[in-house]
């Protein structure tokens, strides 16, 4: 091997290829694993984490990246940044020593089980030593990853690097500023409006529908399936993405709109490119671009009134009789539905992003020692009343709800939001770029924009960190604005149509 | 560690659950795979493959087995067993040079295509190259691992240790002697029987039927699950069992049954003790008692009166209208129906033998020099005539019909019949043991045989070699009379009843 950056490759190739496996043995944990085969799956996982971890840190990528490091020169913009990335990542990975990285394994799995029991029971303070345990490894973690005082921006920087705690809350406080009345003057309008009135749509029809529409909207399924898991998520690559989502009857619109998210990121992990799935140039960018695809093909476009005109002459096929009193404009309504609700996961398009704001505010505090462990039960409900206006009744529809923290994964929920606005903005760009989107979306042609986000976006990989990738695509610096404007569009054009000349 | 034994297993471990993750690849493969994520697959186990290999050939398992080797008078019976076996595995494995086990792998590999292709295209001759290099690579193997002149020997060795070409000779001529003219007898007893009157079985009420079926038997699917793939197989291990089967409307004989056959493996799979599943005390003995037990469950037990007698009012529930006109009897006939066929895997219990008498004379044959591979297709089609009264037409339902070849497993086809002869052999033991074995079959209970095969043979895990452990279990040596004994009673009594008193 006289290559270095040949071999460098061939190296970062058997640690993707290895990856995948693992990769593939959690989505058969959520999907098939028998119930009494948990434990020889966990054995399974174990090893072959052990097995990843020798391959990440081979010392022979240490040696190639040092020597095409001394070379730069020589290298083009795409292989610097690939020797970047993969320097980052090797750094990363020999940091951190194997005792440490088998402690909070074991920390995370212990965690994970007690805020299961503690969800299950509302009893917050048997959690809260889970947490505080975490919070020191994360800080030890970046400390050994010399991030020394700055353990929350190490943490984001997992997720999306290139943000920061101080960016982020810039970004936030002026998507609150503009949110928080916004979200009140149509929590107002939609007030009177029930429960939803689907009832009764056969599965074996909602999973019919559901594969129409992804498939139309470029989901490849000669590369990739979806099946069912308790919580939808999409894993794999685009050699072959598997993605899930559950089924409920009375339902419909959630099995559907799961299925449209996990498809954003499908098609995000199809439109990278093959040849590179193992570096820089193949690999996604961050947290935060991966979910602005998930939420464009949900919300932007799955949301739209372009998209229905396509596809409710279908839906109606599918659901003749539970649909045959329900009028088109009901059922945009529905597909738009705001319903505010304490549990982030079931919560509107309206509300979500002051469910990542609340977290995002205590995550902060917390690192910052200005909040204690066991105060969070009470913060967290006087957060619920000033951002969404109610309070939780016990904590398992408080902090209780999500399973982030038991992992470990703090700076993970701001990705979410930065998601949700850099989806906007792209969306702002993309309908500038394509002026005839809504009468495609309206003929069933959603291949002009799934090209768009393969060139402007996909074909980038890795290669540009997310900021500087939003200001290539976009034309500018990554902003709220764009989200508060796209959420008063659409739901002002639903809810607050009377005031619409405000 | 100062335990050689406990570190041997620490690295036994290590090695089996390496091959269960490349055992979840290849169920996945079969059951799951999109399309055009082959190639991304084939990527994936050939990484595992590489995995497993050097877990294999770890220099530390050699060193602890010579230790444990210079104190085996210290080591009880079991321990022993355990040592003898990691030996002989370690010394196969690293027997073989890496260069030829890839070229192995990938001579296999152009050859499954070349099957297929030419099973397609009824074309012998643009496969026959890949045969005879294959039987090269067989022979250069036999040298490798020291036994030069007896090439079919070993590749028998590697199904079903302690067999040899002369002894299964020896089995299969008493066999064929006594089979030929039972099978004409019944042939000419059943030549008025038309074809199967069953039609438009729904496949979820199939699904459901045979779920329940094998979960009566003692199918654990706590641990285990049944999914559909082109042809039905086990897989996994008793940790986490993964059958499969596969459902055609007017077949519902054939799901049932091939479910019944891989819930036989399964049922051994799960009968191994969990604790020693990486060493000899909780690994399968071969093919030949694998097939024997799956064996039991489809034909000794699955196509019994006693069973029909629990199983028949729940299937006419399932299928009341496709059963309508079909009388007890008629149903039980179609339960054993006879009826030649020149393929193998289609074929009834009656016939089923004979084909694998033509393989292994064929195979025999062709490493003792005396057949050319060029001159397969005739001497095939003589023997066909020879063993079951009819010449194929062409080649596809000739010679082409099997893929093992194509993988160079030469020496396994005599395990399906070694299988069929331990089978009838235990069974004779087991209802001497379980003398109300009927009554039991009859009111759904199948615990006490289910029982009796843990504790007479999956509890032995690789202990005794199988013609050993045959004796130990039944009391005498391995013969086919009772294999004729049983087909001559379960058949005689449908089809020759008239002639009974001959």
């Amino acid at each position: 091997m006289s290559d270095p950056f040949a071999r460098l490759n061939t190296l970062l190739k058997h640690q993707h290829v290895i990856d995948s496996v693992d990769g593939l043995l959690g989505w058969d944990e959520q999907v098939n694993l028998p119930p009494e085969s948990a434990d020889f799956r966990a054995e399974q996982m174990a090893t072959m984490a052990k097995i990843s971890h020798a391959a990440a840190c081979d010392p022979e990528v240490g040696k190639l990246l040092t020597e095409l490091e001394s070379q730069v020169d020589a290298l083009d913009e795409d292989r610097r940044a690939v020797v970047r990335e993969a320097r980052k990542d090797y750094d990363e990975v020999t940091r951190l020593p194997e005792e440490f990285v088998e402690e909070k394994a074991r920390h995370s799995s212990a965690a994970y089980h007690a805020w299961h029991e503690a969800r299950a029971a509302r009893d917050f303070p048997a959690y809260a030593p889970f947490i505080t345990k975490h919070i020191e490894l994360a800080k030890k973690e970046a400390d050994l990853q010399g991030w020394g005082d700055r353990p929350y921006d190490y943490m984001i920087d997992q997720h999306d690097p290139g943000f920061t705690a101080a960016k982020i809350d810039a970004l936030f406080a002026e998507l609150k500023a503009g949110l928080v009345p916004l979200v009140r003057e149509i929590d107002a309008a939609s007030a009177n409006d029930g429960p939803s009135p689907f009832r009764g749509f056969p599965i074996g029809k909602q999973r019919e529908f559901l594969e129409e529409v992804t498939a139309k909207l470029g989901f490849n399924y000669q590369r990739g399936r979806i099946d069912v898991s308790a919580h939808p998520f999409c894993s794999g690559n685009g050699a072959d993405v598997r993605m899930t989502t559950r089924f409920q009857e009375d339902e419909p619109m959630d099995s559907l709109f799961s299925s449209i998210h996990e498809t954003g990121h499908g098609l995000y992990e199809q439109g990278l490119r093959r040849e590179f799935h193992h570096n820089a140039l193949g690999e996604h960018v961050g947290m935060a671009v991966h979910e602005s695809q998930s939420r464009m093909w949900e919300n932007q476009v799955g949301r739209s009134r372009a998209f229905w005109r396509f596809f409710e002459p279908r839906f109606r096929e599918c659901f003749h009789e539970q649909l045959k009193d329900v009028s088109s404009e009901k059922l945009y309504r529905e597909v738009n539905a705001v319903r505010p609700t304490l549990i982030r996961v079931d919560s509107d398009e309206v509300h979500y992003n002051l469910h990542i704001i609340l977290r995002f505010e205590i995550e902060q505090a917390l690192f910052a020692g200005t909040l204690a462990v066991t105060d969070l039960p009470g913060v967290w409900n006087d957060k619920c009343e000033e951002l969404l206006g109610r309070r939780p009744q016990h904590d398992s529809e408080g902090v209780l709800q999500d399973v982030h923290w038991s992992g470990g994964a703090f700076g993970y929920f701001p990705s979410y939001c930065l998601g949700n606005m850099i989806a906007a903005q792209n969306w702002v760009k993309a309908r500038e770029a394509l002026p005839d989107l809504d009468a495609e979306f309206a003929r069933g042609d959603f291949s002009s924009l799934l090209d768009w986000t393969r060139r402007e976006i996909h074909h980038h990989g890795r290669k540009y960190p997310t900021l500087e990738l939003v200001e290539r695509v976009t034309g500018r610096a990554l902003s709220p604005q764009p989200l508060l404007a796209y959420l008063r569009e659409r739901y002002g054009e639903i809810y607050l149509q009377s005031r619409g000349a405000d």
